[in-house]
């Protein structure tokens, strides 16, 4: 882009070394898709404060990034105790969305994923999308590289049979006093067998943030397969739907 | 101790430094139970490495540490990027049991809790509890030091409520193939509302590991409130107990 500084083109793309910790990896060694999206938060939340656009400076202006799509696809899961580098950049900001890339890359520097995760500049006063204009220089830091993946889109309405239903605790609440995104990845990767995941891994997983859930709420999982290995849920609280995901293996 | 060489007396109190992950806190920015005693298996498992008995060496043997009880006493729980100290030391090495002791302390030195832990030395092929005497060398760890709080005890059954009820899911599995022993305490700590923790933090939490439980199982929470702010819990698979826990607020 010709509008950036040199000093700006530095932090357009950057690199954060992570350790897939052992206590977070599944029965087969691998880590998990809820902690994998967990590492991708982490990143975004490290190099937007490396821009300046973090939440830290975000509060102080009663502002908040809130993601509302995520899109991720693995080659191969990086198993316990194995190094990574999470690479990110922004590839768009418009009206009051952004567009943030990731190239997951394992210690041979060989590419074993990528994703793709689109959030809103989110004013706490007036619970409502704010306009981006408003945050001075947040513009130079997209450099408009596409993902090497397909954008999460916006998913369709989901009818199938229920899969899980429990109420919100405790423990799936974070700071913010609702129920954490990455939980919800982690109930609708808990709707498979040991069986399903001896058998394939998961090739895409694509999540719509669509309403959010508080302690005690009653939530319903629901859920078909609409191609084979194309499995598509909803995750609703009464009847409103907080939540709709894509698994493909 | 007598017998113990002078580099085996560097070895006996060892600190093991961590960071609280902003991602295992709770809706007040305190660290989780369960996160808590993830971090105290992990501290255990380094001490064990260093001494030479870690998980690696014994799985070389078909044998491997089971933890059979746990008790945690925290005066204050650590909160979201907090650097802590955990120092841990081997007290006593049994017949088939050994008792190590936790110490944590914050960046100011500050002791904010303790932690005491029995471990049975478990023969994987048999599948039962192996004499310690077949593994050379251990017995010269232990130094005699009690924990500065109570030992977990054996647990009395419990007659109560159901507390919750659900199947052990995908999430819920280890390497091991069995359920996280962190996940049980995750289970029990879920059994209270966001207005019990605001009101009040856990001064103790005690359990004790009876029988294993795989992918599938039903999970049944029973629980009672036995004196004021101290509740004992049990969890079982189908009619079989597989923990039983203290929580004293």
């Amino acid at each position: 882009m010709e509008n950036v500084s040199l000093s700006g083109v530095r932090k357009l793309k950057k690199s954060y070394p992570f350790q897939i910790p052992p206590q977070f990896v599944d029965f087969q060694f691998r880590v998990t898709m809820a902690t994998l999206g967990d590492i991708l938060l982490t990143t975004a939340q490290f190099n937007a404060d490396d821009n300046g656009f973090g939440l830290r400076r975000l509060n102080e202006i009663n502002c908040s990034w809130v993601l509302t799509r995520l899109a991720i696809e693995m080659e191969r899961f990086p198993e316990q105790y194995e190094n990574i580098q999470v690479e990110t950049w922004v590839e768009e900001v418009g009206r009051a969305n952004t567009t943030r890339n990731f190239c997951i890359r394992d210690e041979k520097n060989e590419i074993i994923g990528n994703a793709c995760s689109q959030w809103v500049f989110f004013d706490m006063e007036t619970r409502r999308a704010k306009d981006l204009q408003t945050l001075d220089g947040i513009h130079e830091f997209a450099n408009g590289e596409a993902s090497l993946i397909e954008r999460p889109i916006k998913l369709g309405a989901v009818e199938g049979e229920k899969y899980d239903a429990f109420k919100v605790k405790y423990g799936d609440i974070d700071i913010n006093g609702h129920v954490n995104s990455m939980r919800y990845i982690q109930w609708i990767s808990d709707c498979f067998s040991l069986d399903r995941y001896r058998a394939s891994q998961v090739k895409r997983f694509e999540i719509n943030y669509v309403n959010e859930m508080l302690f005690g709420d009653a939530v319903e999982i629901i859920g078909h397969e609409k191609a084979p290995d194309d499995f598509r849920f909803e995750i609703r609280r009464d009847d409103k739907v907080t939540c709709k995901a894509r698994v493909v293996f």
